[in-house]
């Protein structure tokens, strides 16, 4: 086991090269989700990824239509007997670039600078799903996958996966398997790899409030009509009260009191209030004062306006004015339950001198995971070996709607685990990824495969 | 007297044609003001503006630079002793389009449909300035013209005039005379001919608000650090009470109550509520509750927020947040005193989780004309001959910076009166011209050029 072992990191090492060219290849194609005018380039990345599969080794390789962005699915079987199957994660969407003169290169344009390779995608994830491939071929073209393999790359997660249950349904033997391998969630820094056991939800909506029929000279009527910029701002004003509490009816409803375990827990991990202004350079945090930064960043529900937009650089009254409202929701709150009291907030407090209109764009539950799975244990080795650290188990802020899907329909827990690390500036501009950080965790999801394979009561091996 | 006046009726008549077209010309330069890309077009546009007023047959016609987009000057002299001098003000620039979505009819291609024409600019103002043109032409090419005329035609108006101060001091004869045709006003309606004897000012800022360096990742950051939006519409929504009065420090200081006999006077006008909400399209009118719609839009001073920008469509927390705040000025308000006073207000109620700066753009004091000049008398009864009706005299919410710069640097009244028509949807899209409105405009022009040539005594003529 150990020399297969060993003729598999080999593999991987070599490929390392060949590996960034196509890396590179594939963040070239703008593939970015939010933004209809790019569905010819979602179809070519995701045919980039089918095509890449098949050449990793992989069979049954399809592109599925969904009702948006095509799946890209692929499977290896290991042709052993009751070996596992693990579902590897991915998707090919990326964020869109915006502020674009922010970045210091185009964000389709990928570049290596020293040990990073820049790009929009290059650390979510692309990189990771690179990675990922990497492992599974290294298997593949040595002594064989220890374990059954099927591969399930989205296209929508940056949209919140809004056709992915509907697919999941239709499909449901493409995502079947004991165990889902995510590498999505990222590590808190270079030297602590990072298993992730929590996710918060998320109910995202759009709301528009429209006042007059069409832009109106803001000298002839003002003060008279009710301007929509400035009901929604008043609106939105509310959302919060003046300690940073959320004022949706209901928010915290279902919301369970930290556990003085988990609270002792989240306060050894190293991000504290010094971490948190560093790595956003804002002059002062801010939040709830009865939670520590990061039991309000991981922990604790929030309410985000993820964007605003009213009027242009004229002297006029705007027709319409909308935001997007980003709540990110902790285990038991249901976000049917959210997007019904924040519909009823609408309801009560925007006056009727204007109309008003709440789309709902997305919704994923939080998701927990066990911790005492033998799957946690075999990436906990894993990485422990590559990283010769202990494993840092944590609750994360994002959401992953796969996560919850996946263990409310079919009943498989999810590894969170990746290798994007905090400074990787991951939706903002200058995205990159640290390449010796990837390349880690290439080394880390072969020994995952490795030692999924194996009971759970086996030694983990040593050095190679 | 009468036949001279006969004659350049029917020149004018006669070139309505061609003057349409050439109009057509002007109005496909896209000389948007606001949008430093469009820096070329308006370039254009006064070149093609200057190219006009000789062919109209005036002299000393220059492009003036100044520190923004340049200005636009010509003049002809009558050869009579003793005639008074007329300056005719217009403007060459224009509002953005946006949104160009609800256009029907692409804004910079002028189409006739019915009798109006379409496109941005076509009311306000290239429509304006080619009437006067017209009725200065019609004078010149036939009996000669009575009064001395001088036109200045700017391209900042609809930025506030950021330069037009400056440029009255470095050329003050390119400005001299004894009263300023400004017909930037409009009409009330399309049977009401109108002067317009108030203007409120303006005071325009802009408040940017910094959270983050850079776009965050909204669930990773969320609850952690104040999100520029969040603390941007929290500010904003402070800046009315709960009766829609403005909040600003000192903001109604100086404002004079409004006399009984003024507000029995825009009682009298036609612009009671039912008026509003059918321009508006609003659902119900909003405003402060111890003033009717008409003293509202006209009378009183208002805030409104023209332009509200962060974020993108992704998830994230971002780096900046802006609005733009406009705050429309009563005779008596000192736009300083009042950018002061907004200032104060972001001192004190934003909050140290943000950095912010406020950026003044424009500012123009309110103006109040005299009445009872000859000039005014000679106007009136110019409107009187074409639409056979009493003049409306009013207050206008707008802004028109040059008439209270003139009034305060040069001693200079205005009489202000314009062409456009509720209707005509200025600054906003399909923004068109009601060519007969226009025509009859061109007529009053000619009228008030020979009445202002004779003694304020004379009879009006009856008919020609």
């Amino acid at each position: 086991m150990v020399s297969s072992l060993k003729t598999a990191l080999e593999y991987a090492r070599r490929a390392e090269p060949e590996a960034l060219r196509e890396l590179q290849d594939w963040l070239r194609i703008p593939s970015i989700s939010n933004v209809p005018e790019f569905q010819p380039q979602i179809q070519q990345a995701a045919d980039w990824a089918a095509q890449r599969l098949r050449h990793a080794g992989l069979k049954r390789v399809n592109v599925l239509a969904t009702d948006g962005h095509p799946l890209v699915v692929g499977e290896a079987m290991s042709g052993k007997d009751h070996a596992p199957t693990i579902l590897v994660y991915g998707h090919y969407d990326v964020q869109t670039p915006e502020p674009i003169d922010a970045w210091l290169t185009p964000p389709f344009d990928p570049v290596v600078r020293g040990d990073r390779l820049f790009a929009r995608g290059a650390t979510d994830m692309k990189g990771q799903v690179m990675a990922s491939l990497m492992a599974i071929e290294a298997w593949i073209k040595t002594a064989g996958l220890p374990v059954n393999v099927r591969v399930v790359i989205e296209g929508e997660e940056e949209q919140g996966s809004p056709n992915l249950a509907a697919a999941i349904r239709a499909h449901p033997r493409r995502f079947s398997g004991d165990v889902m391998l995510n590498p999505d969630a990222g590590m808190l820094g270079r030297e602590i790899p990072t298993i992730v056991y929590g996710l918060r939800g998320v109910a995202l909506a759009e709301l528009t409030v429209r006042g007059p029929a069409s832009d109106l000279h803001s000298g002839s009527f003002g003060g008279v009509i009710h301007n929509p910029v400035q009901a929604l701002v008043g609106f939105l004003a509310g959302l919060h009260d003046e300690h940073g509490r959320v004022t949706v009816p209901g928010f915290y409803d279902a919301v369970r009191p930290l556990a003085m375990e988990e609270r002792q827990s989240l306060a050894r991990l190293p991000m504290d209030e010094a971490f948190y202004l560093e790595r956003s350079g804002v002059p002062k945090l801010w939040g709830e004062p009865d939670y520590t930064p990061v039991e309000r960043a991981g922990a604790r529900p929030t309410l985000e306006m993820t964007m605003i937009r009213g009027g242009e650089r004229k002297s006029a009254i705007p027709a319409t004015a909308l935001a997007r409202i980003s709540m990110r929701l902790v285990p038991d709150q249901r976000p049917g339950d959210i997007l019904t009291g924040l519909r009823q907030a609408c309801e009560k407090r925007l006056p009727d001198t204007v109309t008003w209109e709440l789309k709902v764009l997305s919704r994923s539950a939080a998701a927990l995971t066990d911790l005492k799975t033998v799957w946690v244990k075999a990436m906990s080795d894993a990485l422990s070996a590559v990283w010769a650290k202990e494993v840092v188990l944590m609750r994360e802020g994002g959401t992953i709607a796969v996560v919850s899907h996946m263990q409310e329909m079919l009943g498989v827990d999810s590894v969170l685990t990746g290798f994007a690390l905090p400074e990787d500036n991951l939706h903002g501009p200058n995205e990159s990824v640290h390449l010796p950080t990837l390349w880690r965790g290439v080394e880390a999801m072969i020994r995952f495969f490795d030692l999924a394979a194996r009971p759970a009561s086996s030694p983990s091996p040593g050095g190679v």
